[in-house]
């Protein structure tokens, strides 16, 4: 075994492999063949332009030349000449003229190249507008601002095109068109209202797009959506670091059945049975008791049910917290509150582009919240919800539709999408939730809403080892699983609490996504494993 | 399925519930009772010590208290009264005096109690000597400096203790002595040398460590360790942040056999077969395919392998990156490089007191390394091994030992612990390696070195879909397990590389620990699971 992501080849049958070897190095050369054909060697301008041969990008020369970013290409770089490299976006062109979108990380430039001498060939022209949509190419060339502004690209400057490479080749059949998976209902009511254009969009569905990912990926709302992903992580771990919390890693492979239930992804660890972690709950726990003090964590969570709605995943990442109390769990909810706020406000400062591009495609009302957040208990959302006289039991949980309903009323009341419902029924709680001091039938227990939809889930802990037990014991869960568990309650425990973000969800919802596999690099579900 | 944290229960057999939960409330009560008798009723002092009510543990108010962190506590603070919550780490008394070592974090202050009329009482000073090792206290008490320094505790100041109070109680017998296990080698040494003197030290070893774990995590050098290991996360991520990657979260759970080889995890999901993933390496390649351009995470990685040697795990953590190539691999070498030595740095500016506390129990060398990293050629590495007499194959790959004597060669004539060897045998590499440009028994790979051992390996990596499938089968891979890996490079494909590093190693090298199980929180090895 190696500590880092290398593997070695597991052993083979040379024959098998020799041949196998031959057929694909035959397909090999017939391809590098007839792109050596592409380029006319007539052509005195043919340097300028063609397919760049494999043994150059294998690592052969260091030039020195410098690649501009698409984003960064604006108008104060007009008469600069710029080499870029991107997609082929689309394509449309004469014998004499070709305008080419290049687009990078989702951003767009339009590249032109008309026929002139020494300057640029009709070969030249004819390369590029052979060139497959989504093949990759370097343009090199002078920056212009168009007297007109450009439709349809990102970047407002175009580049006269003087030398464009085709670094490689995409299929010419994708099995979905960007342009295509890149529309808005807008786009497709605007078609349909104005049937004279004679305009017919196609529309991508979930499973074409998902069982290509890789394509479906490139669209400029999906490269907002995980870069707006990246920046939440970002802004909850730097907000805790700064508050003295340490990260840790937690064990995923556990032995038994962790927390117990039926959504649990069981294995063979070496003969034994184990699990993989539906939460890091009972380490993060743990390491509380190990002296840690406060201490959060970001990583895969699983969970094995099967649940097919637009909420729930057989994998999902975990934002997780935990952290010493010293007197109540209102400490816990002052972190949590703080560090969402920070993330929304950062996503608003930080994000502006990503946030336009995502709403190009899904247009959302922007997250309304509040400096302070709000905070009800749960009794004071059951009687929010009766006297909108919907009418539910004070002791059993909210379904779906319930919390949307609260959601509405509390934000037509408080004016915010964001708050923070607590002091929940003991009875739909974990059994390692603290009851409240003054009435076991509550919990010291919260869950935060955004859009009326559930993300977090907190509380404060049970830290006696007895009570703990007597809880597991009354929840019908195998004590002796949880041996290594309750133990560490033994040697000395300050209270405690914390709480669990569903990282997915905190995206789906502040861009009112209606979907959680929008906010899932490569979903996984009870019917999805691939890609 | 719920996407936070908390698990609802599962169903009981009431009965059985009902007598068992009667059990363990027997036990509790009984504890209480027993709790409520260590308070002596007569003291007029008697509310400035005793056992904290638990309901009052259960969030009951918000005093506005003030608690101060041990570590914090310093001369500047002399006069003030302050109060501090910590476990007791040593006690010993008279009948009139009390010294309370306080620690907190790996943090220790010592605390007097000394019998004087309306400030401490001979029952508050008989309750603190009763209060077991680990349990958790409060303390308040005025800061004072004494004349003669305080050895053995890491603040300079003492605590006047005015108030003890006891939060949580651990048990009287516990399976490990902290004082024990923090122990260095020189101060068994040193008790073996002066028999004398009568002490006996007991060895705590790795698998009641191990077993124990919650325990043994609180150490100063632990302690320390972790909180290293949190720095390195968060300076490897901060750089690349800056330099313009997106962070990830690639999945888990993958259909059929992943990267092949038998040291993989598998598992039923939902009648599927799957498997854990060795690395991020095909999703994370898929994210460069999507258009992310630069991307990275830090997640777990699963190693099914049965290797029982000081550096191997079964679980482990992944820091891992991957980029787009202009035209060389030295681009992710300059990145890598730079990465680590931010890191380097970083440790070694950040970290002071967390070195000490590790050099305290395990004393290391400072890693020594260049501004600028060195790179040597597989080739180069071959020759100076013969020239100290140390004949390999230069087609294979090197063994640990001859990696070591390397190591040894290198830092006596480079001055460095630190540094890379690239430029692979084609043949011990993956089979996504990109061969080298000039000959393809060579690859554009690379691995690095910490004192000898491994930690990175990384490479550019073949972007071509044939070559790609043509290296598989020679490799003898299951092409067909790895079609949308594959696919993804047929739709346009940037060149690109990347690295893997296991977080644990680093901490592990950096500081000249002889196992890895020293810097894995909670380890995973063939034979343990748990806790």
């Amino acid at each position: 075994m190696s500590a880092t992501m290398e593997e070695s080849n597991p052993p083979v049958s040379k024959k098998a492999a020799a041949k196998a070897a031959k057929k694909a190095e035959k397909t090999l050369n017939k391809q590098m063949a007839a792109a050596a054909l592409d380029v006319e060697e007539e052509d005195p301008l043919a340097a300028n332009y063609g397919d760049v041969s494999f043994q150059s990008l294998q690592s052969k020369e260091i030039s020195g030349r410098k690649w501009v970013a698409v984003r960064l290409l604006d108008t104060g770089m007009k008469g600069q000449t710029v080499l870029v490299r991107g997609r082929v976006h689309t394509e449309r062109g004469t014998g004499k003229m070709a305008f080419l979108v290049v687009r990078e990380a989702g951003c767009t430039v339009q590249c032109v190249l008309s026929v002139a001498e020494n300057i640029v060939s009709k070969g030249m022209v004819k390369y590029v507008n052979k060139i497959s949509k989504e093949s990759i190419v370097d343009v090199e060339g002078i920056v212009s601002v168009p007297e007109k502004p450009i439709e349809g690209t990102s970047q407002k400057v175009e580049i006269q095109a003087r030398k464009v490479y085709c670094i490689s080749k995409a299929a010419a059949q994708l099995p979905l068109n960007l342009e295509d998976a890149a529309r808005s209902e807008r786009d497709f009511e605007k078609a349909e209202k104005d049937p004279q254009q004679g305009v017919q969009f196609v529309r991508v569905g979930q499973d074409t797009r998902l069982n290509n990912r890789v394509l479906d990926l490139r669209t400029p709302a999906n490269q907002a959506i995980f870069r707006i992903q990246s920046q939440v992580s970002t802004l909850f771990r730097q907000f805790l670091l700064a508050e003295d919390f340490v990260e840790l890693h937690t064990p995923k492979l556990l032995a038994g059945a962790s927390e117990g239930g039926s959504s649990v992804f069981k294995l063979d660890y070496k003969g034994q049975p184990a699990c993989l972690a539906q939460s890091p709950q009972l380490h993060k726990q743990m390491g509380i008791c190990a002296d840690f003090g406060r201490v959060f964590e970001i990583g895969p969570v699983f969970r094995a049910e099967n649940s097919f709605t637009h909420r729930h995943l057989c994998e999902f990442t975990g934002l997780d917290f935990e952290m010493e109390i010293k007197e109540h769990y209102f400490e816990v909810l002052d972190v949590l509150e703080a560090v969402f706020v920070a993330i929304f406000d950062g996503i608003n400062e930080k994000c502006v582009k990503h946030l336009e591009a995502i709403n190009a495609q899904y247009p959302f009302e922007p997250l309304q919240y509040l400096r302070k957040t709000l905070r009800l208990t749960f009794a004071e959302g059951v009687k929010l919800l009766e006297e909108a006289a919907i009418i539910v039991d004070p002791m059993a949980d909210f379904n779906t539709e319930t919390e949307r309903e609260l959601g509405r009323i509390v934000k037509e009341k408080f004016k915010t999408d964001f708050y923070v419902l607590h002091r929940y029924p003991a009875a739909i709680r974990p059994f390692y939730t603290m009851p409240c001091w003054d009435d076991p039938r509550y919990s010291n227990s919260f869950d935060v809403f955004i859009r009326g939809e559930e993300i977090i889930s907190g509380a404060q802990r049970v830290h006696d080892p007895e009570l703990l037990t007597k809880r597991a014991i009354e929840c019908g869960i195998e004590v002796n699983t949880l041996s290594t568990y309750i133990d560490s309650f033994r040697w000395g425990a300050v209270p405690h609490g914390g709480a669990g973000v569903g990282l997915e969800r905190v995206v789906m919802l502040f861009c009112a996504l209606n979907n959680i596999r929008k906010t899932s690099l490569f979903p996984r579900d009870p019917q999805r494993l691939a890609p």
